[in-house]
């Protein structure tokens, strides 16, 4: 071990877990934010039984060295109703001192879920898992100011606004799990195997979706292209992404004025956002989704010393 | 037999098929209109195996009571490329006259199967089959006025242009391959299991389709109302629906300013849109999508004999 804790001011590290559908990422924590050890891999949500959670988080500290954190938190799907204790939702706006608060003890003072955030207004409803401890993590780290407009790109994209350094509101758009269903069972999955790029395809696409609003139509254009004959899409699969993503960004910069948007995600996905959310007049930040949910596992962390 | 026969004039009936990707259906028609005999069963396109259309046909025509047609001409999903043979699309505008110097013959003179429609416009690019075959018999049929505006709800439902006669433009929404698709896939399949009806639920999402042009994003409240809390909506199917219903009429309205909407399908789908028409300030009659077809097919086989 180290100085730090042979001196007892520092009785172990903290262990922050992103433990999402379908993966998981962890990292051990000094209390100066150093990392000790850290982890990702496949074994998400899905993969983990029921009643084995308990298991699998003793598995997950062996695998960081026989971590003895004196807190660990965890974000994301494990708190899901199918996870390892539903961690429920806090209501809006939000901080992190209300994630801290609201925080779903499976060891009292230990371990813990920090809970979603919901959405429940006249006439919507949204829920959120994981992304609020991203966001909350980026204000804490100054990566994000304090009253911004943001984009967490995925299965289930979230646009979100902070006021005051608070999730005032946010909206769920669908496009990564559309995308996966398409591709694997539509009547266009045989036209969607190739990879995603941001090339000619992607561009055509995005266009369209920023312009539409219309892509459960729009889509069919994968398939009447090569049957019409028009044979203008190269790479289907580029076209489509294109297009939902379009259609997405279309959605989500309905919701605010700001001109700047941060989007927080893996640096991959996040570049096709950008694309297309510059493309529409405004300018996109990237940060690094990792590097965001630690800063809020370790705000967390403060709050509940 | 009969007198008609018996006299030589009518060397025998036309067998009028309408053979879809799942199902398919055939009328025996005598050249006044009348149905001799007719079938429908679920041997679509999807059950035939390579190399079998032959032996469907001939087995086809043994169960409509040993017909021996002097013409059979077929409209749908045999005309595919992965159908009987690939019957390719004619450009628009088109006409009846336009579908009969078309036909694909599998037999000379005697078997034949109805050409597609096809949209190659910059920009666009979109194909029907079978459709043409409903609306152009409509149309010849006097079920449709020579200028108007048409629905075909479905799988893949087609709004459909006519000018003078002519089918002069059309685009396809993929609204019931989604539905179908969100049902058996999607994180949302737990809450898509009942049967759609039409009450407060499928007019609430119907109303939000109408009005949002945001499918990709509204769906998800089909989830999150229930892990909300928020608890509004109680069959979630019909919900659902709702939604992707209100969604493509919203697409298919804006393609005309036609007071009149002719919604030709199966009667109980049919009432769902006419549903989401009417909620639009339009009025909407319905036309029966089997009368139609035999139309069409009449209509086709009057112009090549």
């Amino acid at each position: 071990m180290n100085d730090q804790f042979r001196d007892g001011s520092q009785p172990g590290p903290l262990l922050a877990i992103d433990w999402g559908t379908t993966s998981r990422r962890a990292w051990l924590l000094r209390d100066d934010g150093e990392i000790l050890a850290s982890l990702a891999d496949g074994r998400g949500m899905l993969s983990i039984p029921q009643g084995g959670w308990e298991t699998a988080f003793a598995e997950l500290k062996r695998e960081l060295g026989g971590a003895e954190p004196r807190l660990s938190l965890v974000a994301g799907m494990a708190g899901a109703d199918r996870g390892w204790r539903n961690a429920g939702y806090l209501p809006l706006p939000a901080t992190a001192d209300d994630l801290a608060s609201g925080l779903c003890w499976i060891e009292p003072g230990a371990v813990a879920i920090v809970p979603g955030l919901a959405v429940t207004a006249e006439g919507t409803a949204d829920v959120m898992r994981g992304e609020e401890t991203q966001i909350l993590g980026a204000l804490a780290a100054d990566l994000v100011p304090a009253n911004c407009f943001a984009c967490h790109p995925g299965t289930h994209t979230k646009w979100v606004t902070v006021d005051d350094g608070r999730v005032a509101a946010f909206r769920t758009v669908m496009t990564g799990e559309l995308f996966a269903m398409l591709r694997k069972h539509s009547i266009l999955a045989d036209r969607l195997v190739g990879e995603v790029t941001a090339g000619p395809d992607f561009d055509a696409g995005m266009e369209r979706g920023l312009a539409t609003g219309e892509a459960i139509a729009d889509l069919f254009a994968v398939r009447a292209d090569v049957l019409s004959g028009a044979a203008r899409i190269g790479n289907g699969a580029a076209y489509a992404s294109g297009l939902l993503i379009g259609a997405d960004v279309r959605i989500g910069l309905a919701m605010s004025d700001e001109r700047e948007v941060y989007v927080i995600a893996r640096p991959d996905l996040a570049a096709l956002y950008v694309r297309a959310i510059e493309r529409s007049g405004r300018s996109a930040v990237m940060v690094d989704g990792g590097s965001a949910v630690v800063a809020g596992l370790r705000r967390i962390g403060e709050l509940v010393k």
